[in-house]
């Protein structure tokens, strides 16, 4: 494994390794990485001749007030990780080199960013489409994957790189999760030991979502209260949000069919955490079983 | 010569020429090919092995009040100078296919889109940066060539391209001019026999400019007068700006020394042209002309 900081090295390399026909699989992250990463790189490992992960605090998509600065850095432990998971290159940029004096170039995915975490977090999804934008044409792969769990995320990115005709393809990946259903988060560790264990009411209220979407709840505004209240039980929580959306143009739904995002940001103390679930289309399925008991 | 309109063709088309190691000159143009363009063509078949012009009327750089419709179209013609002068391919996409429904993502590259230019023509760079951003993304070129006389344009895509660590080269070639000075532009074909013949005071104005610079005058503001003041005598013109800006960061300078751009816009009649020369630094001419007469 070779861990490498320029980003000319990284283009001049992995145009070597292009050109003798090598097909590259890319996880970007800001390191601390835990199961959650590694599942990323499994499959990433699985699909394509090399692996590269990126390792980059991305200053940009941090507003003034947020978590920066004490965001956990592990870079000792990650290089391990992905020593041991089979990562090929690891990348490991300086902000000075990517983002120069006088750095003046975004890309903003508009609509999708300033809705859900974008609301309470401007500025985050221009950051983060632009330091993927650049990554991509760091890296160049030919797939890049990214986990369910940052879910508006994954919408913007998959987006930009249509948009943008980045040729390549995106995967997301399924959350992973604590057993006791909490998703995996380098955030995670922000949390004291009653957080803990009340975030545990965010993966227990989008199950019942799903739960009583199956059976039938199809108004988002009571399912939305119904989570909101369940939520609200836990002390010291503080909503961000919950909302159910579509899962393409991220708009609230009202009537939920189709595939729809049940999508939540609750503060635990001065920790923000997110999650969210998919739920496939509840119309079609009630379409099906009547088909089913016309036959 | 080859004629490609879809993205995926021209992206699978290109990646195959670039496994065979050959090198790909990239021409971006709106059509309606001019002499101008052909320099760019002819140093980009000179320099590569093969050559794609784009043509391409980009619909989002244009302002709701602007003459995206009525903009010269050409292609036929076009395609017989492309063949004339050498072009392997000519990617040729439609408006729908480039921004389909739905299309969210754009590229801005800040402060140098606002002034200049973008300052009467708000959006028009960052439809510029966009369009020339996907472009680079389906070409995936060596080295792009643009046209000096779009001073501002070239100073935005190189920043770009250097801010988003898209891997080619910028070259950035001399205004092509007619016989009387009038530099070539697509958009030449709208003035009527007075205007054209009025249209010369502008590289008379910049031409002015360099002299009175050279003979020692160093305040930009009296030699903005000066140009503004000989644009005035010909009727029927509307000063847009006169400016004289840093080559690099395109803020005006008071003090004319290092590298400055003297650009400026003027409208006659409906027509709104632009031109511009580089004045090479005049503090280190009058230095080194000081250190001679030392010696």
């Amino acid at each position: 494994m070779k861990i490498i900081k320029s980003i000319k090295n990284a283009q001049q390399i992995l145009e070597k390794e292009k050109f003798k026909r090598k097909t590259i699989g890319f996880v970007p992250t800001m390191g601390a990485l835990h199961i959650g990463h590694l599942s990323l790189i499994r499959r990433a490992r699985k699909e394509n001749d090399l692996v590269v992960v990126s390792i980059f605090v991305n200053p940009v998509q941090f507003g003034s007030k947020e978590d920066f600065k004490k965001y956990p850095r592990a870079f000792k432990k990650d290089v391990l990780l992905c020593k041991k998971t089979g990562v090929d290159f690891i990348f490991y940029p300086n902000a000075k080199d990517m983002y120069p004096k006088d750095y003046k170039t975004y890309v903003n995915v508009e609509d999708l960013s300033d809705c859900l975490c974008g609301k309470s977090r401007p500025g985050h999804f221009k950051g983060v489409a632009t330091i993927v934008a650049k990554l991509f044409n760091i890296i160049r792969p030919d797939t890049a994957y990214f986990g369910q769990k940052d879910a508006q995320q994954a919408v913007i990115i998959k987006k930009m790189a249509q948009n943008l005709n980045i040729p390549l393809k995106i995967k997301v990946m399924p959350t992973v999760r604590e057993k006791d259903g909490l998703a995996m988060s380098s955030r995670n560790i922000y949390l004291n030991a009653e957080e803990r264990k009340e975030a545990v009411v965010l993966y227990k209220a989008l199950k019942k979502a799903k739960e009583i979407i199956a059976h039938g709840k199809k108004n988002s505004q009571e399912v939305i209260a119904m989570m909101s209240s369940l939520i609200k039980q836990s002390r010291a929580v503080k909503i961000d949000y919950v909302s159910i959306v579509d899962f393409e143009n991220l708009k609230p739904v009202k009537i939920i069919k189709n595939r729809v995002l049940v999508a939540l940001a609750v503060r635990f103390g001065k920790t923000r955490l997110i999650d969210n679930v998919i739920i496939e289309s509840v119309k079609l399925k009630t379409q099906s079983a009547k088909l089913k008991l016309k036959v």
